[in-house]
C-alpha cells in the first residue's frame, strides 16, 4: 500500500512530517526552515539555513524577466485569479534558467566524486562542447556581484565545502583553457552553496520555484499599484511587426 | 511613461527596490523578509516578521488537499517539468480556500473601521446569509489548534492588535447568535494576524501562494521518493464509476 | 454515490458519453463536433456546427495578445515543456477578454427573456454605468469586420435567432442613447451566435479556451521556427525602465 | 529585426497568415482547418483533414485520467477561473503520455528514412531497452480498438503512407521478437497517421494539447452539473494514508 509521510490531522492536532504544527512548528520555524522540513525531511541547523536563505534571497527577484513579464501579462488579462498569474510566471522557471543550476550541480557532483578535483575539472572543461552551466554572464563582467556575496555567507557559516571548492576548481580550469577570466555566475554559486547545504539536485528546482514565487507576487503587487501590462504589450507589438513568411516550412 | 521600481542591474550591482542585492540583501535577509520587501516594499521589524512567519508556516502544508493531489497527478504525467506540477497545484489556491481568508479580512476591516466593535460584529453576524468566512471546521472542533498558536505568537511579539480583537469580537457575536461555540479556523486567524502585521488584503493571496508553493514542492519531493500518483488515480476511478446520464442538460 | 457519464473502457471498446469511440466517433466527427459532444452532451446538427465553427475560428488568433506573449516568453524559458507555455497563455483567457463575452451573453439572456425586447434593451443601456460588454473597439471602427461575417454564417444556416436579435436591439438602443454608432465587436457577436447555437453561458469560456489553445500552439510553432522571445523581453525592459518609487504604499 | 507572420489588423480587416479572417476564414474553415493554418501554415486538403480530425477525436477524452482529475480538483478549488482548471489539466499532457507519441514518431521517421524498412524495424526492436513507444496497453488486448479505426480513416482517405507502413513493420518485427502479439496502441497509431498527414513531430504535442483541451472543458462542464471533486479528494485520502517515514532520505 502506498502511504504519505507528509501530514495528518486529528481534532486537536496536525502533524507535519511527524511534528505537531501548532506546538512545534508555528512560532518556532521560519518559512525557510518549514520549506526544508517539507522537502528534505529535516530542519537544517542555523548555519545551513543562513546559507539556504542567502541562495533563496539571491533567486527571488531579477527584474522584468520573461517569467515576470508572463505574470504581469496574465494578471492584467485575468485579475480575478492572482494564482493564475503567478502560475504562468512559474511555468517559465524551467530548463533555460534553473536548468542551468541543475546542470552545474551535476558537474560539481562529478568533480566532488573524483579522486583528483583539478584533473576532473580540467577534463570537464576539455570535453565541454557548449558554455559550461554556471559560467558566463551578459552584464556582470568580470564578476557577478552575487557570487562573492553567496560564498561569503557560506564561508562565514562554515557551510562552504566540497561543492564550492569544486566550482572554484572548474573556474580555474576554465580560465586556464580560455586564457581569460570567465564570470562565475549566481546560478553556479547557488548550485554550489545549496549542494554544500545538503539540498539534493533533484529538488533544487523546487527551491528556485519558491524563491521566484515570492518575486512574482511582488510583480503582481506592483501591477496592482501601477500597471505596466499595456506598455509591455504595446512595446512587444512594435518590436515584432507583422511580415508574411516567404514560405512557411 | 510607465516604470518599475522593482529591480535594475549594472555590471557590479543589482538593486532590488532600491537596495543592493549583494551588499544589503544576500546574507542579511531571510526569504520571508525578502518576500515582504518585494511585495509591500519594506522589511518589517523582527516582531512583525515572527508573526508573518507563523502565518506562512501555518499555510505551507495541509496534507493531500486538492492542490497537492493536482501537483502529484501532473508530476507523475510530466516529470520533465517540475514547474508545471507546482503551477498546477497553485492554480487551486483560489476562491474556495484562500478566498476565505480574504473574505474574513474584509469583515475584519469593517469591524476595525467601526466606532463600536461589538455592535458592528453583531450586525455582521445578523446580516450574514452564509457561514462567516474564518469560522467553522469539519475536523477541528471545538477549536482549531492553529488558531491559539497563531494568536500566541502575535501576542508575544506585540503584533496582535485591532484585527485580532475584531476577530474575537466576531467570534463572541457568532457564538451568542448560535448559542454554541463555533471554531475560529486557521484561515480566520491568519487573516487577522497578517492584517495586524501590516499585510494588505489585496496581496494576502500572494502570501498564501508562496507558503503553498513550499508545501507543493514537498509533495513533488515525496512523489520522487515514493510515488503515489497511480494510487490516487486508481482510487479516483473506483470512487467515481461510469454511469450514463439520464438526460444531459 | 457520485458518478461520471463521460467515458468508460473495456478491452475492445471505449465509450464516450454513451457512444463507441472507435465505431461512432473516430472518422465520423470533427473536433468541433466532438467538443460539443463532450461539453454539452450532444452533437449539434450541421447548421449549428457551422455557426459554432465560425465562432471558434474567429477566436483562434488575435496576433501578439498578452496571452500569446505569455506563451512565447514561457516557451523560450522552458522549451522542454510545450504544455507549460500553452497553459501560461490560457491562464490569460480570463475576465478581461472572455469575461466580456460572458457579460454580453448575460445581457442578451435578459433581453431574450423580456416581453418587450426593445424596451429591455433601452433599460439596459440606460442603467449601464460602464461600457456595455460586446460593444466598442479601439481599431475596428465604425464596424468590426468579424461581426457581419459571423452574423452572415448564422443567418445562412438558420441559426441566428433571439440572441442575435437581442444584440441588434441592444445596438439600436445604444446608438440612440449615444447619438452615434458604436461598434458591435466580435466578442459580442460570438456571444450571440454561440447562444443561438445552444451553448450555455457557463461553458462559453470553455469554447474560447479550445479556440485560443489552437492559436497558442501556432505561436509556439512560430517560436520554434523563428524565435522572437528575446525581442519581446528586450522591448519590455526598454519600455518599462527602473525608477525608485516615491513611497511604496 | 524579428517579425511575426501570424496576424495583423487594420480598421476593416484582420489578416491571419496572410488570409482575411472575416472574408476567407470565418464561415469557410472548421476549427481543425484553422488549427492547421496557424500551426503548419497551410490548410490541408479534405482527405488530410479527415485523418487529422480522426486523430484529434481519438485524443479528446480518456475518462478520469490524471489530467482530468487535476482539472476537476482545481476547478472545485477555484471555480472563479475555469482557465486555471483547464491549464492545470493541460500541464499533465507531457512526457509520460504525449511524449510517447513523439517517441514513436521519431522511430517511424527512422524507419521511413531507411533503405530497408523491415531491416530497420528489426534493428530498432533489437536495440530497444525499454518497451517501444506506441506499443502495449494495459486494458486494450490483443488490440486497441482505436488503432484499426484510425488506420481505416487514413486508408479510406488515401492518407496512410510511409509512416503507417513503418508502424506496421515495427509491429511485425516486435511480434516476431516477442513471439506473441503486442498491441499497437492509439498513441502509436495517432503518431503514424499525423505524420502521414504532414504534421511535423515538433508540433504533434500541440495537436494533443488542443484535443485534450476540448476534453478537459468537458470535465469542467460535468463538474458544474454534478461535481465529483470531493469524492476524488476523499478517495485519495483514504487510498494514501499517513505513515511516518522510517528515514527521510
Amino acid at each position: 500500500m502506498t502511504t504519505t509521510a507528509i501530514a495528518t490531522s486529528s481534532p486537536d492536532d496536525i502533524l507535519v512530517r511527524g511534528r505537531s504544527l501548532p506546538r512545534e512548528l508555528i512560532g518556532k520555524l521560519t518559512l525557510t526552515e518549514m520549506l526544508c522540513l517539507c522537502v528534505i525531511g529535516e530542519v537544517p541547523d542555523a548555519h545551513r539555513i543562513a546559507a539556504i536563505d542567502a541562495c533563496l534571497v539571491a533567486l527571488v527577484e531579477h527584474g522584468l524577466t520573461p517569467s515576470a513579464l508572463a505574470t504581469r501579462l496574465v494578471y492584467g488579462s485575468a485579475p480575478e485569479a492572482m494564482q493564475g498569474a503567478v502560475a504562468a510566471g512559474l511555468l517559465g522557471v524551467g530548463g533555460q534558467f534553473v536548468g542551468t543550476a541543475e546542470g552545474c550541480a551535476r558537474l560539481l557532483a562529478r568533480v566532488v566524486a573524483a579522486a583528483d578535483l583539478d584533473a576532473e575539472a580540467s577534463a570537464i572543461v576539455a570535453e565541454a562542447k557548449a558554455p559550461l552551466p554556471g559560467f558566463g554572464h551578459d552584464i556582470h563582467k568580470p564578476d557577478d556581484p552575487r557570487t562573492p556575496a553567496l560564498f561569503a555567507v557560506a564561508r562565514t557559516h562554515g557551510v562552504a565545502g566540497r561543492h564550492v571548492a569544486a566550482l572554484e576548481a572548474l573556474s580555474r580550469a576554465l580560465d586556464a583553457a580560455k586564457r581569460r577570466h570567465i564570470t562565475i555566475n549566481a546560478t553556479g554559486a547557488v548550485a554550489a552553496v545549496l549542494a554544500d547545504a545538503g539540498i539534493p539536485i533533484a529538488v533544487m528546482r523546487g527551491f528556485a520555484l519558491v524563491a521566484r514565487c515570492a518575486g512574482l507576487v511582488g510583480h503582481v503587487a506592483e501591477e496592482q499599484r501601477s500597471p505596466v501590462m499595456r506598455s509591455i504589450w504595446e512595446a512587444a507589438e512594435r518590436a515584432v511587426p507583422y511580415q508574411p513568411e516567404e514560405k512557411v516550412r
